[in-house]
Order: C-alpha cells, then sequence, then structure tokens
C-alpha cells in the first residue's frame, strides 16, 4: 500500500484564494500536515479549515522556536535540521501507510516555504507532487493596485534580513522589488531604500487579502510591523 | 447604475489552478474579456473556458501584431497604447452600463501581464478589483520540482529580452532566477548562464502544469521554444 504526498500551496491569506485542486485535494487528503507556532492554529490550516475533513488526522507541527531564536545563533541551524527531519519522517510514515497526505503551505510552496526543507528530506523517498499556489506578494501588489513589472523590467524579491548595505544595492539596481521578512528590519529597510532614492516608490501591505488588509506609503510606517507585512516597489513602467 | 471591474489571475495552465474567488467572478460575470492572438482562443480564455456563463457576452482582445513586428519598432509602442486604449475604453462602456466585467489574465494580472496596461488607464474611473492568480513561474518551478528561494537567498526575474551582458550581470549576482519570455532568446541566453557559471544550474520547463508540459536541463534544449517556457536557476540552499 502506497500513498502520496501532496505539497499545497493555500495562497496568501483570503481562503477564496485557494486553487480548485488545492481545495480538492485537501477535501480528500486521510491526513493534513501544517506548521505553526506551539501556540497558534497555524496560518494555513485557518485558510484551508473550510475544506478538512471532519475524519482527517492531522500532523501538527510546531516550530520549536520562532523569533526568540536568532538565525545566528549556533544552535539555531541544527535544531531546526532536526525538526524538519521529524516532519519528514512523520510524512514518510503516513505516505507508508498509504494514506494521502497534504501538506499545507501558506503562499507557494516553493517561495520562502518550510516546506520546501521537507520536499528536501522525503523526495527520492517519496511519490510527491507540489501544487502551486498565489505567492503572498502577489496577494499584497493586488491589494495595493500596484502593477508591478512592465515590459523589461526586473524583479528582484528580497530578503529584509539581507545587511543595509547589500539591500541597498539591490534596490538600486532593481526596477521592481519585493522585500520580505520585514519584521524587526524595517528601519534599516527605510535607510536602505532612502539610500537608493527609492523611499518615495515603496508601499506597505500588511495581510494582504484578509479583512483587516492595510496599505500605505512605505515612509509613513514607524517601528516594528507584524511577519505577515511586505513592501512593494513597483517597476519603472517605461513602456506604456 | 454602475458596475465593476475585475481583474483576474487564471493562473497558469491547469484549470484546476484556478482560485475559487476566480471561478466564482468568472461564473457571475456579465461581460468576460480577455487577450488573444487574432487566430486564438487565447490561453486565458482557454484556461478559464469552463466557468464562463453561456448567457456572457464576451469582449475578445486580439493584439494588432504580437511577433511578427519588433518591440524596437517605432510604431510598436504607439499602435499597442491605441490597442489597449480601445480595450479600456470597452470595458469602462460596458461598466458604465452596471455589467460585472471579468477581464482574464494568464498567470498573475500584475506581473508581466496586458491586463496592467488597460488597469493603468481605467484606474480613477471605474470600480476596480484585482484577483491575483498562481505565476507562470510558480507553477513551473512546482512542475520541475525546484524548490526556488531558502533563507536570504535573492530572487531575480529577468526577461530574456535583456542585452546579454545585462542578462550575465544579472545571473551573476542572483541567488536564484526566473528567466521570463525566452522565445527566440535562448542562444543569448545560453551564453549568459554559461558566462555566470549558472548553466549547469538551469531548468527549462515547458507549458508547465499542462497535459504536454516538459522539463529539462537547458544546456540539453536548443533552437527557438514556445511562448509558454522559462528557465528557473534554483537558489544556493545555503541553509538546510
Amino acid at each position: 500500500m502506497t500513498g502520496t504526498l501532496h505539497i499545497v500551496g493555500v495562497g496568501p491569506g483570503d481562503p477564496e484564494l485557494i486553487t480548485l485542486k488545492a481545495a480538492r485535494l485537501i477535501g480528500a487528503a486521510g491526513v493534513v500536515a501544517y506548521f505553526c507556532r506551539h501556540d497558534r492554529e497555524g496560518h494555513a490550516r485557518r485558510i484551508a479549515r473550510a475544506h478538512i475533513a471532519g475524519t482527517a488526522r492531522e500532523l501538527r507541527f510546531a516550530y520549536p522556536f520562532t523569533t526568540e531564536r536568532r538565525v545566528d545563533d549556533p544552535s539555531y541551524a541544527p535544531d531546526m535540521a532536526s525538526f524538519y527531519d521529524r516532519c519528514g519522517d512523520d510524512i514518510a510514515q503516513a505516505v507508508a501507510q498509504g494514506e494521502a497526505v497534504v501538506l499545507l503551505c501558506e503562499g507557494d510552496p516553493f517561495l520562502y516555504g518550510s516546506a520546501m526543507y521537507v520536499f528536501d528530506r522525503v523526495r527520492g523517498r517519496l511519490a510527491v507532487e507540489v501544487v502551486p499556489g498565489v505567492p503572498s506578494m502577489a496577494g499584497c501588489w493586488a491589494q495595493a493596485h500596484a502593477p508591478m513589472t512592465h515590459g523589461d523590467d526586473v524583479l528582484c524579491v528580497l530578503p529584509a534580513t539581507l545587511p543595509e548595505d547589500r539591500l541597498t544595492e539591490w534596490l538600486s539596481r532593481a526596477d521592481a522589488a519585493v522585500v520580505m521578512k520585514l519584521g524587526r528590519n524595517m528601519p534599516k529597510l527605510r535607510a536602505a531604500l532612502a539610500r537608493s532614492g527609492r523611499l518615495d516608490d515603496a508601499l506597505y501591505v500588511e495581510r494582504g487579502t484578509q479583512p483587516d488588509a492595510r496599505v500605505a506609503t512605505l515612509a509613513s510606517v514607524d517601528g516594528d510591523v507584524p511577519y505577515f507585512s511586505l513592501a512593494l516597489v513597483p517597476g519603472r513602467a517605461r513602456v506604456r
């Protein structure tokens, strides 16, 4: 008896931005797996909730830590690696029992998704299908009414965790840019935007596609911001 | 009587990768607009076909030219601008008649989409909602089983229409890259990948998520390729 793992993107937040395929696979899954903080439901599960069968078994993968440990802490990488090893093993065991397993992912699975670390561990030993989703950045630029790339614009997707000098360099070169993982990096990002001459064009989007979404000029935003937020610098629109 | 324009992404090709929201809005639309070549149904219409109401009126926007005129031809930009002016006027007229109008877009509307040119023309004079879709690149990297960005990887989305030197420079800097608009630019792209040391990592994906999809190493692909194709250079995956 052999099952399958479907790694399924559930989109940026609005439950109606799940694809027909994701809704079908989630509904048919005997096992539904997802990542979450230890004390939360998990964003992906919340988005997918209406489609999960009442009879499904859930594999709840609670991160051993999130923001309370720094990425450059020497224990960060090995502890996360062990965590992902266990997630991969739990999924492999369920698939070996013949289950249809779905691993839920916010946004798209292969764009900065935790699911990639599981995928890297189980590829080759399981039948895996990856179902793309609407990325969070697409939800945010739709929310902001910000067309991003015209003609031969280059789009750069940048993590705000980069050093300020590197952010500044990328923002100077890019025609259009998306900056992810804002969190505590807003003062650094604001400085990099100013130094690259892009601050006046930058938008800030929080919880794009969700009922409490917020769009603002980035220059008007102060202080720390939530995880579900990003910055957009629309392209130069030289060809109209 | 006033209507609304919904600019709706229909995803990368598999009709099941339409979102629930897109399916609902398309089904409820009194007017369905889409771009196409003069002699074709249009990819977006084909993807959305099952959801279009039998009673819907269709606005078929056939491009005045596609590959038969070069982008640097002096008539290209003004003729395309007039075309988009007419599309915007047709849509505005239908909305003014109180219709629920949907403009279909392959992939996501705001990532190199023709719909952006219409959006730029009607914003401010109409009620517009933008519904994000699964971008073609996400369909392709799912198809290729290629996780793209880990940790603090930077992703660059590049049009292959750029000059070879600029492509080479971008490919050298990027951690992960997607190259769109391959068409006749494959020899140039191959040279840029080789010069940047990325040729061995590059994948080629044709018609991602469609039944006749093809994934290959880019180095193995010769000659011109169809419009629905792109190149992927997965990230360096330094954090595992």
